[in-house]
Formats: C-alpha cells, sequence, structure tokens
C-alpha cells in the first residue's frame, strides 16, 4: 500500500509500506479522505516546529475518515464498510492524567504524526490503516471529506469548552485559517451573539463571514479595525486566538472587556505580551489544546445537519499529487482546508 | 384605551383606563401583541397561584412588544414607530441583590401583572403603555408576535445559562408547554447534542419534535419510555424540568447520569422528591427564575434568524376575543403560545 | 482473628474469621481503630436502611486505621509497622465513570461493609486486613484515632469541595452529629467567614461551638432561632444539611440567600421540599456522596495539624465491648464519634 | 493638619493642609497607621510607574486605619472613637462595570493615591481624613496596625476567590514581599495543602515560612530548586505569581501541572512568557486587580483570628520620619511592610 512520507524538508515522498492486520479490538481502514493540518505543512516545510524536528522518516497526516475494510477479533458496533472518523489521539490509558481523565495530556501519548518521541509515531495518510476499534466513530451520513474534518473540528469544540457558556457572548477570532474558522463555526453552535473576526487577508475574511461572523475586519489594511470595540475598557466577552502572533493578541487586549477570556490556539512559541494590561483587566489566557470527547461530539453535531463545515473543504487532490496538495495547504489567499483523496 | 382586566377568578374584562403620559427617559408604546403566559391563566382560571391571590382588579400581561408612538424627554436610541420587545422586569437598581447585580432578586421588583405586593403591580395587556426605555429593546426586523415572545424565550436562556456550558450535551426537556419548547430552541442553540423531549400528550410532543427534539417520548402512554436511558446510572447530562409535577422530576432521575443538572423552570409548589437517589447520584437540583440580561440576548438571536419562536405562536385573537384567547391558551392539545393582537 | 460481624438487626456478634495473605500490591494491616458510622448503626439497629438489607452476616466497619503488619510482592512506599488510614472506597477502575474520573460513582464499587450487592461488601472492623497498597495512606505523627477518622472527614471534604470557592462565605449547618461536626472543621478549613450550626440537642450544639461554629441554635427548643437570618430573602450563601431530616432543609429554605447552594449530606430518603420557593430563589441543592481523592487530602491536613479532629472522638472501646460501642455511638445527647480499639 | 505629599522622584514632604468636613454620609477620621505599599514606593523612587506619572503633588497612602473623631449627617453602624479600616476603592456606583457588580473595573474609580486621572486622585497618608461611611469597615479589637493591613490582604483574598477553590491544592507563591506573604496566609486560610514559595533573598523566605509555607526556596542561589516538581509535566495546581517578573513566570511553568492556574498579581509591564508550552499545558493565566467585598472579609477573618497578619509588619516609624519608612520599605532584606504611626 501507498503512505506519504515525509523524508526531509521539503522531501515528500509517496512510499510503498507493508499492510498490517488488524488485532483483537482493532480495525482495518481503506482510508479514503485526510486533510492537512499545520503540523503536516511545518513537517513538510521546515522539518519540523521549535525544538520538535525529524529524526527519521514518519508518515504524516491526523484528520482522517475512512472504512472499515476488516474487524479483528471482538469488534462490535462497527460494520465492514461502514465510513468511520479516525480519531488520531491515543492516550495511554494508565498514567496519572488518563486516571484524572484528562487524557489530552497522557504521558505517553501517541498522536498520529508526531516527531516528538523518537522512534517517531506515525501518522495516517496511508490507503489502509489499523486502528482501535475505539478510536473509529461511525460517521453514516457523512462525506468522507465532511468526516475528516472531525478532527479540526474536535480542536474547535473543545477551544468551546474551556472558554465556558457561550450563550449570547461577544466574541473575537483573530486568525481565520481552518482553525479560526471552525471556532466561528463551534461559536455560534454554541450560542455566540455578536462574532467578529479578524486576518491579514480578504480570502480568509470572506471565509469567515460564509462561517456566519457578523463583522470581518482587515486588520492589516487596517490597524485601527479594532478600536471602536475597545472604547469603556472594552467590550469582547471572548477572543479565540487562532493566529499564534503575539501583535494579534496584543493588539486585541483594549477590546476584550474586563474579565473576559482568551482561548490561546495558535501555537507560535514565546510570545512578548501586555502581562500588566491583561492583569489590570482580569483577562483570563487559557490555553486549548487537542481534545478527547469532543471528536465524537462533532461527528454527531454534523451527522444532524448542526455544524455544516463543508464550504471550508476548498481543495481536494489524488494520493499521487499529494505534493501539490501541500504547496497549496498552506495558502491562505485561496485555502482554508485541502484534503487528500486515497481512493 | 382598553386594557384586559382581570377582576376576580373567571373575571376578566375589557376594560377603559385612562392613557398616561411617558415622562423623562419613558416611552409611549403603541401594543401590538402579548402572549398569554401560565401565571396569567392562574390568575384568570383560579385567581392566583398558592399564596399570591388577587386582592383588587389587575391588568394582566407581561410578554409584550409594540411601536414606540411617542418619546418622553431625554431618550435616545429609539425611535418612532419603531417596534420594540418590552421588558417586563423592572428591578429597583439600589436594593442589596441589584448592588450585586442579582436583578431577577430584586427586593423591590415590579414585574408586570404581579398580585404579590398590595398593591399589584399592574400589567402590559392595554392598547398603550408607558415604559421606561431601558426596558425596551429594539425589533426591527421582527414581526409583533415574535417580538412578544422575548419575555418566554430571555426565562429559557437564563434557565440554558445557569444549566452552564451545553456543547455536546444530552439533555432532558420534562413538560412540552411554552416553557419547555422554548427550553429545546435553547438547548439546541447552546450547542446540545441529544434532545429528549416528555410530555403527557401528543400535539405538544409534535411542537416538541419541530423545536428540534430528536426523541419524542408520551410518558403517559409508555410509562417505562425513560427506562432506556436509565441503564447504567443514567445517561442525561441535563434536565430542563418544565412541568412542575412532582411525578416528572421524579420519574427522570433514574435517568440523570451521576453528577447531572436538574433546572426547575416549572412552579408546583412542595414536592416529595427522592432525594437520597439524588444524594447519591450528586445531582444538582437548580431553580431558574426568570432573567435579566437574557431578555436582549433572545432579541438578538431572533434578529439574526438563530432561533425561530414562529412555528410555536399557535393562536391569535383580536383584542375584543380576549376570553377565548385566555380558554384556549391552556389547552395543551392544541395550543402552545396564545397571543392578543392589539391593534 | 476476630471480626465484628452483624448477623441480624441486635445481633452483633465478635466472630472468629480466617487470616488472609496480602497478594502482589496488597498489604496485611493490624487494625488499630476503627468509627462506627451512621450506617454501621443503621445495619445494628435496622438489619438495614431504606431497600439496602442485610441477607448474610457481613462485617461492618469503614472508618479505620491500623499498621503495615506484611507488604505483599512488589509494594512499594509503606513500611512495616508504619500507620495507615485506610481507605474503605475501592472503584474497578474500568467502568465509564471511573474512565471520567467520577470513582465514587463506579457502577462495581466494593466499598466497605455494605450490604448493597449480593454477596455483600464484607467490612474492616477485624483484627487483621488485606487492602491494596493503593488504599493505604501513610499517616505517621497522628494516632491511630485521629486517622480512623480520615473516612468521614474525607466524606465532609469532597462536600466542601462541591460546594464551590467558601473564602469569605456565610455557612449554615443543619445537624451536628459526626459529619456536621466536620463539615464545621472543613468549612472553617476551607475559609468560610460566620458559621451557624443548629441541633435539636444542646450536646451537638456545644461541640459545634468547641469545632469553630461561631453561632449555635437549638432549633428544637427555638423554632423561631434562624428567623434573623431570613430578612431580605435571606442571607446563607451555603447550607451542609447533615441531618437528613426535611423539616431542617425546609426549615433553612428562608435563611437562604438567593442564588445560594445546599449541599445534601444526609441521607433521608424521599423529602417533600418547599420547591417553588427554592425555585424563586434560585438555590441549588447539590448531592454529596462520599469522596475519592479527598481522603489523602484530609490524612494530609491532619498531619500539617490545619485540621484537629481529636476533640470530637468523645469514646473508645475495647474490640471485645463492641455492643457497648455500638449502643453509645448513636446517642447524641454524649457522643460524637465512637471508635473501637482493635489492640 | 500634616499630610504626607509626593512633589517629584525622591521629593517627599510633609507639609500642612486644611481640615475638611464630614458631609452627610460621611465621617472624619483621626489617621492611627498607614502601610506603604509598591505603588507608593514607585512614586517616591521613580516619579510613577509604567506611563503613569506624577503631573503635580499628591498625598500618598492607601493602607490605612484609624479611629472615628466625628460622624456627618446620617451616619449609622459607626460610633465616635471606633477603630475603622478604611477602604481606599471608591468605585462610582453608575458606570455599566459597576451596574454589572465589577467595582474593581469602574469606569470612574477614585483609588486613593493614584496619579493615573489628572488631577490626580489624593490619598490617605494625612493625620485627619474625611470618607464616605461605606469605606469603614469596624476593626474592634484589632490594632490599627493590623486594621491597616486590610487593604493588601483584601488584594490577596481576591486573588484566592479568583484562584477557584483552594482545598487541598498544591500551591506555588513566586516572590516573597508582602503580597506574596498575604497570599500565603490566604492559600492556608483557603484549604491549600502543599505550599512553595520561592524568593531570590533569605529574609523574604523565611518570612514566608512563618506565614505558612511549607517549603522554601531560593531560586536565585539554586536555579534547579523547582526541578523536583516539574516531574511528569509538573504537579502545582495553582501559582501566584507576585514578582511581576517574567523570568520568575517563565520559570514556574514547567512545574505547574496540566490545566493549572497562574494568578498574576505582580504589575510588570510586558513579559516575554513561553506561550507555547502553557498552551500545550493547558495553563490558564488569570489576572487579578485590587477587590471589592475582600476587603470586609478581610477584616472580619483577621478579627476572629483566622489570619494572622502581625508578624509581617516588621517596620513603624512616626509621621515625621515618613522619608526613613519609604527609604527602608522596599528593602526586601529585612521588611516585609513598613507603616507609618500617625499618632
Amino acid at each position: 500500500m501507498k503512505a506519504i512520507v515525509i523524508h526531509d524538508a521539503r522531501d515528500l515522498r509517496i512510499d510503498e509500506q507493508p499492510v498490517e492486520n488488524p488485532g483483537p479490538g482493532q480495525v482495518l481502514i481503506r482510508m479514503a479522505a485526510g486533510g492537512i493540518c499545520g503540523s503536516d505543512l511545518h513537517y513538510f516545510n521546515h522539518g519540523g516546529f521549535g525544538t520538535v524536528r525529524l529524526k527519521e522518516p514518519m508518515v504524516l497526516g491526523h484528520e482522517v475518515a475512512g472504512h472499515v475494510e476488516a474487524l479483528g477479533e471482538g469488534v462490535t458496533g462497527l460494520s465492514k464498510g461502514q465510513l468511520v472518523a479516525v480519531s488520531p489521539s491515543r492516550p495511554c490509558g494508565s498514567c496519572k492524567f488518563c486516571d484524572q481523565a484528562m487524557f489530552n495530556h497522557c504521558l505517553n501519548m501517541r498522536f498520529y504524526g508526531s516527531a516528538m518521541p523518537f522512534p517517531h509515531i506515525q501518522g495516517a495518510f496511508r490507503e489502509l490503516l489499523v486502528a482501535d476499534a475505539a478510536q473509529c466513530v461511525p460517521a453514516d451520513g457523512l462525506t468522507p471529506a465532511q468526516a475528516a474534518m472531525a478532527e479540526p473540528l474536535a480542536v474547535c469544540l473543545h477551544a468551546t469548552r474551556r472558554a465556558g457558556p457561550m450563550l449570547g457572548k461577544s466574541v473575537l477570532v483573530t486568525g481565520c485559517g481552518p482553525i479560526g474558522i471552525l471556532c466561528i463555526l463551534a461559536a455560534r453552535r454554541a450560542g455566540a451573539d455578536l462574532i467578529v473576526a479578524t486576518d491579514l487577508g480578504d480570502f480568509a475574511l470572506q471565509m469567515a463571514r460564509k462561517a456566519g461572523a457578523d463583522v470581518v475586519l482587515n486588520t492589516g489594511t487596517d490597524r485601527a479595525a479594532l478600536d471602536a470595540y475597545g472604547a469603556d475598557k472594552g467590550s469582547f466577552d471572548l477572543l479565540y486566538e487562532c493566529s499564534g502572533a503575539a501583535p494579534a493578541l496584543a493588539g486585541a487586549i483594549p477590546a476584550m472587556r474586563p474579565g473576559g477570556t482568551i482561548i490561546q490556539l495558535g501555537l507560535g512559541g514565546d510570545m512578548t505580551l501586555p502581562v500588566q494590561a491583561m492583569t489590570a483587566k482580569e483577562l483570563s489566557l487559557k490555553g486549548s489544546f487537542r481534545f478527547h470527547e469532543e471528536f465524537a461530539t462533532g461527528v454527531s453535531l454534523m451527522r444532524k445537519g448542526l455544524i455544516d463545515v463543508s464550504p471550508f473543504i476548498t481543495h481536494s487532490f489524488a494520493l499521487n499529487d499529494a505534493v501539490a496538495a501541500f504547496q497549496i495547504a498552506g495558502d491562505r489567499s485561496q485555502a482554508i482546508k485541502a484534503q487528500i483523496v486515497f481512493n
């Protein structure tokens, strides 16, 4: 079978790999669709990010969906041919954080396509994947492309849960890539009232409006765009910071109301922040990292038609065109989510 | 001008009353639509409820919307002819609970159409009403009938905020009158996943399904209807108890998951409850009473098309047919919300 | 070895039982002290409570401490002769609630001395006990009597955590048996400001004052005792309901401030409650049941001298006088906690 | 009467000022004790901090207590000669944040001794002060020196409330000046279990231990001092950051457990923080600023003997020695809190 393997920065190959058999409690999945995430792009473009560096070839990919091809011993609740969204999160279930149900902080996490430990955790961009049945969420009624959005959607639903009650809240979103867009959908689904989105590019803002943002602002061309929201110590209850850029976060501080919350999703290394102003306003800056039960929640909400991710899957490429897919995936002037079609 | 005045149980009259002039900070409103609430029906049918009894004639009504007819001195932000939803909640702003922003617990509350203090607080079912500008929320783009739903919707949005984060939650609603129906809409808007509704009548359940309930159960004809949800200590995260009937609440306890929350909206006097079972499951029974800022939130969500109350306004009557309106308003075999049209 | 076995209501015997050997990960404990709990008394006096009935002889006891006599294979962190408090809570670790870290709601709980499942879960009032090392919390520096208070203290610390932030709060405690007394200690430790305690007996109230209550009220002799706290819709932020008596709970409602919280600890079967008044005040009635990590917390706080339970261990009896101990344990005119000394 | 007036950096004078008369609802206070705060020192040493600069002479001081000398019209609940702690916080009571009970974010705050608006808000270091009765909390039973600690204590109680439930928590305090020390007292009072304190100086750490810290670490002489707490993704539930120094905060991140909370009290302008690591751990960084109802809470807890601030009032100076007081107040090798005695 074929797999999409990163060997080094800019060295992405379609390699042949042996097919595995599903063990007890496992299933064999014939992959259908896989979305390219920002971390995949970091490996492709730079061979890693921060202190996380490629040390051996690694199959990329962790946003995937496919059809059940074979069932291992003892698997129930899934059937051959069924479309499933596959969660890339594989906590150990027995470390101190798993024991506290903080699975996304598992000390022994094996998250698909991560170069953090060595040997690396191989990813899911492959024609045939053996996964635990517990990772597979039935996605009947969805397209494979939609089902493959379950992973980034879960990230944004988790962020939304960390934000606390959302009903009637006034929300700012900085950075309208896939995560920003899905945060808009999640905030809307969770009952936000006013949603304002900012970005430096007009295509992204167009998509933000399509996702339901009431107001979109290009803070690149109009640096004073947020000023009106900063009167009387500010007005936003909540900020989803999806850019990972310190100026975006710092620039939003005056527009946040005292006691407001900032959910940090963007990963941008060290950031220089106006902590004194944040303290005087009693803001809460809360990191949000990955997800757990929100994966199944997202599939369920999509299946009920309560969240529609389809307009934001802007590009699909055949497996053999993977390199082209990676080249366009990060181009925010035309792409939100680019996916690989495996069959 | 005409007003709908309750003189005694079953003695509802259309009385002539003098027109007032709006003072500074006030507006004169030409009433357009008014919904009949359960408490209006209690006055109509029984002359009161519990220890709250009519002691003098009282204008009924607190779910109203109308058009601005005249502006008092110093009023800004409203214009003549504009449709407004009028909040019936008038806290004093200076008691110890107002000082703590707990306005719905104001010690000196003057809520329209309440026989609790004496002299009674006169209601809003009248052709012309003088209200504080602060009570009026612009409702441009809505119909008067929709705008008049802002009050019961606010009750349900407040309940939803008291329920805490809703995203992905599994929700049970007992009692599908107007409050139950609007709780379904609110829970869906706030991101609930599974919504199950119960009632003793099929019309109410039909409406519950229209409101978005995934499953509806007639617990009158099938007393075991909830049993499937009670396996392994139960599954619902949240119960909106909208019936005020102890058997409905008690019957739902086995279906609630440990640590779950019950929001009590129905007002049913004393109730005999399985407190030992509730304690062993560590359930939280939280009362929800009226609302404050949720009134404006509800209008905003309706104006954005994020909540649609229209299908649940089942009946409209001319002012002169008020008695007929009151007779049908509580008939759960055909009515959810009955309204009076004032012009 | 000897064990305290309940055979039927009022039929308590000191029976001979075989000594077990500790398996891997287990320890053998030479029991030192064991406190008599309300549920032990129910078995002794009535052969059970509610639907929980004795169907076979059962060793009683779940508030115990002793010295490590032997270590099973692979046990680390404990040493021979060391005093340990032994948690009676043994969740399965693999059911759906354990997976969510809700261990006190384990579907397969084996809590010492419970007649709920059949065969019953045998208790810990025995000279030698085999326990999992994970149940044993080192209690160096405490007396065995103090260490044996870890279990009821854990119940009250858990209740206090369910109550939310306590700093500066105004607290009412109804029912000053062992649980009420320990709730006073816990509330004080957690930063409560005003603590008022009620009971029907003067000895219990004397002990409540010793535990740190600022005000004690005999609501038996003075039924209007709480009236002063009920002015202007009430003043208590929090109620620990430790009596399990509906009149105690109902009588406290007028004294609770709007938005206040009631933690229900007392187990009294069905209760008839003024739910309408509770709803109008938006009170939260939250059950509290057993504990998990609070067991170790309580031992730690006692070891640091931050909670002192000693004054409330009012009686100690030799193992052979167990019947006398059970006779006095529930006499609230002279006893708070009666314990058995095993060696 | 005499007042302590800052004219410019290092230009502190004892000036004569006219005595005012208390108006309706006000009292005249004969000042007894006043503590020197970090912001007083900034004005003394640098003429301000950040963008806050002295533009006219200003009476310093906001940590004060004195005896009631005269009562204005209509004042009840206070008596002549009574010792009162005087809150320096004077919110307007009518802006949008006061309406939401967020008084510490009042848009028109007049906090004693602040050069933020112009004309400046004059402070309370004066022999006779006219204050609103509502600012005065009876402090019977306390010494004036203790009562003057109510203000910084309130800051730390407010921070503790923002930290959420504290019972059994593992707490780190970075920076053991007056605020760090009072945070230790507050955390202990609120039920913290393990408290570890760090500072660069041994005197401060000695005082931290006296305040109840279980462990004190000099992170200046031992940069690896916190390493042991960083194993397995860290162990502290909570950090009180009281230094305002970015290295202190950044250095604590590895020792924080995933999901932990950082309360930022120190005001240090912009800070460069490891936001990516904070995000991956899902830490919450929450600013804490001033206080409101915690002022009265602190006085109450001191009066009940539940918090003892006395050991940390290290220096007292006569009014005429104010300059010497200011010179020593910031010397962390010998001083925690230096106070002025006014009579």
